[in-house]
């Protein structure tokens, strides 16, 4: 074989940022100690600061299902009537959460691909009396749709309900102005834009959403809202925490203070952008109606099944790109953008899709898909310093 | 600023392969144990095999000067008469440590870019009487151009003097039959195809090489080839090894096995192939004359710096690629394939490269370089199973 690098090109996992990779060897410390209490305190303090909210912000050893469930068993009761957004695997996830709680979900489900548009939420809102809470994804990572939430914010903020934000895709690729837009929970987790393995999730919760937290009924004990936040403010966590994660946090969240939270959203944009360019020049369609910059969703060709390109994609390249999910498993392929990934990633990825695609019947002329990018990044970049390793 | 990864593409210190990377954590042992001798003991081993050679192989905490240094030192003594072909940096050096020891060096001296044939050294070894020894480069790294190692073992090796060989940047680059052709000291470091960061130097040392050592009376003190060739078959080295350094040689040399070094100069020969097709698709010239695989050189168009384009790629896309060196700083720019590079990584400096072209104000049709590299790559590829890492 020839040399092929790993890389992990899905929406997360995504590639690891090596100095929070580094960061992970310094974990032969205690939880119960000054020195980690000032590294957990700093990671919080800095990731408020990047989620650029006066919201408090709790951090879980979890998955970001973790904080979803949190959200879920922590502000609401069992009865209580919620409207669910479901367009994609994670908007099912939401389903099944409200579920498995006894929550009275009405839920507007659309089609993989579509999004459901705050009109919708606001003529279901008028139409049901007493609504509690209201579920979305800001990035539907099954299909790369992204939702308006500014727009959703506009229309739940008013009423009883709490907007609860699955954001684990979209922090760090679309603007999410919390405070403003009145999101009350929203929603992340390491894997993503934030350049770490998995295994951390967190989620800021809002004024509004701490007197839920006073009604709610609902059992929970792993996930307690209250009790983070009365732990973290002291730099402590209820139950041990996951110290590598977090010293490798620490470290991404420093990078990204350096980038800059609104340029790593440029950077996901521009890379999103690149791409649907790309996929257009090839004569591809782009699967999501509103396409978000966490992960671009194309269908595979008339004839050819996804997951031939995604497998290709490894043996070829040792590239890891995701397929569809669920019932979409064969008919799209997702390459991500979120986080460490960089315009040079894209110049590989479309030209080795050109390759592909080639190799698979499908005609391309070498370079015309590569070139789009380049013409996108030639309008969008101006040659910058360098920073230490940015 | 953008996203930039740190991508280092010069010639050595070379990308590093991430599982030797992490192999080096393990060093917290003791180097006069048993468990570090089976370290020691396995990667001489490996390194013997990967070398595919009978010959001893040596290896020193050093870089591989240490091991220029060593042979020189070792095997010859003040006055000999010795040949150095010279035809760029690395060539001055032999003539540098030819003289320090007091050898009577005849050199060959050519222009930056080319090469001494072998009818050249063939020509001065029937002039020249009592010649004990031929240095030269497998790999001129500084012009990228490649020396005809077979031929001039033929020429050598029925003559009285040893066959010297910087091949630095030739092993895993280049086949280099040692045994065969007749290669009597054979140079390697750690930061190049071996895809380690740098600190170690080896060498192989044939019978021949052997005998010459027992005649040489130049002093010398750390670097004693008998010395460490004793101590190498107990699994010890003469003084403290860099232990980090051998676990991360010990995990790289086991990918290399993994993928088989004849595979690995064929994956370093594809690279600098598609490199060469593409530069001459955008109308520039190569700068080698018999231009080898380790790193192509090119210069940079008329008018241009050639450390515009160092910087410029620093600056837009984090990647490091190397200048020209001494007389040639300005003139070129040299793009490397050695170890750990692979085609997807030429389709992003090609991309890259053409963007800084373009906007330095040098005509270039975006995608066109990289066409080349896709359709060298479309030739030579065949879809293989994707292994663990490879």
């Amino acid at each position: 074989m020839y040399i092929k690098k790993q890389r992990l090109l899905t929406p997360g996992p995504t590639p690891l940022y090596p100095p929070a990779l580094h960061a992970m060897m310094a974990s032969d410390l205690h939880h119960r100690t000054e020195d980690f209490r000032n590294v957990y305190k700093s990671a919080l303090a800095d990731l408020k600061e990047v989620m650029a909210t006066t919201h408090d912000v709790l951090l879980f050893a979890a998955s970001g299902t973790g904080a979803m469930d949190a959200a879920v068993s922590n502000l609401f009761s069992a009865g209580d009537k919620v409207i669910v957004c479901s367009a994609g695997k994670f908007g099912e996830r939401w389903v099944e959460i409200a579920k498995a709680y006894g929550l009275n979900a009405i839920v507007l489900q659309k089609e993989y691909g579509d999004v459901v548009s705050p009109d919708e939420v606001a003529e279901t809102l008028r139409r049901e009396s007493g609504v509690k809470g209201v579920f979305l994804q800001a990035s539907e990572t099954s299909t790369g749709a992204a939702f308006d939430v500014e727009g959703m914010g506009r229309v739940v903020s008013p009423s009883g309900a709490l907007l609860i934000v699955d954001a684990i895709t979209g922090l760090g690729t679309m603007p999410l102005e919390i405070d403003e837009w009145g999101l009350d929970v929203v929603i992340g987790g390491s894997q993503k834009a934030f350049m770490i393995p998995p295994g951390l999730a967190f989620c800021s919760v809002s004024p509004k959403a701490w007197k839920f937290y006073e009604t709610s009924t609902l059992p929970h004990f792993y996930f307690d809202l209250k009790k983070e936040k009365k732990n973290g403010d002291k730099g402590e966590s209820s139950w041990t925490p996951a110290t590598s994660l977090i010293l490798a946090l620490g470290a991404a969240l420093k990078y990204i203070q350096q980038v800059g939270m609104p340029r790593l959203v440029e950077n996901a944009q521009l890379l999103a952008r690149a791409t649907r360019a790309a996929v257009r020049e090839l004569g591809l369609e782009l699967f999501a109606r509103r396409p978000g910059a966490s992960v671009t969703a194309v269908r595979a060709p008339a004839g050819m099944d996804s997951g031939v390109i995604v497998k290709e994609f490894r043996n070829r390249f040792g590239a890891i790109i995701a397929n569809g999910q669920g019932t979409m498993k064969g008919q799209i392929f997702r390459m991500a953008h979120l986080g460490y990934f960089d315009i040079a990633d894209m110049f590989a990825i479309i030209a080795g899709l050109e390759v592909i695609l080639h190799a698979n019947g499908y005609p391309v002329e070498f370079g015309r898909g590569v070139a789009a990018v380049q013409r996108l990044y030639a309008e969008a970049a101006v040659a910058e310093p360098a920073g230490a390793r940015a």
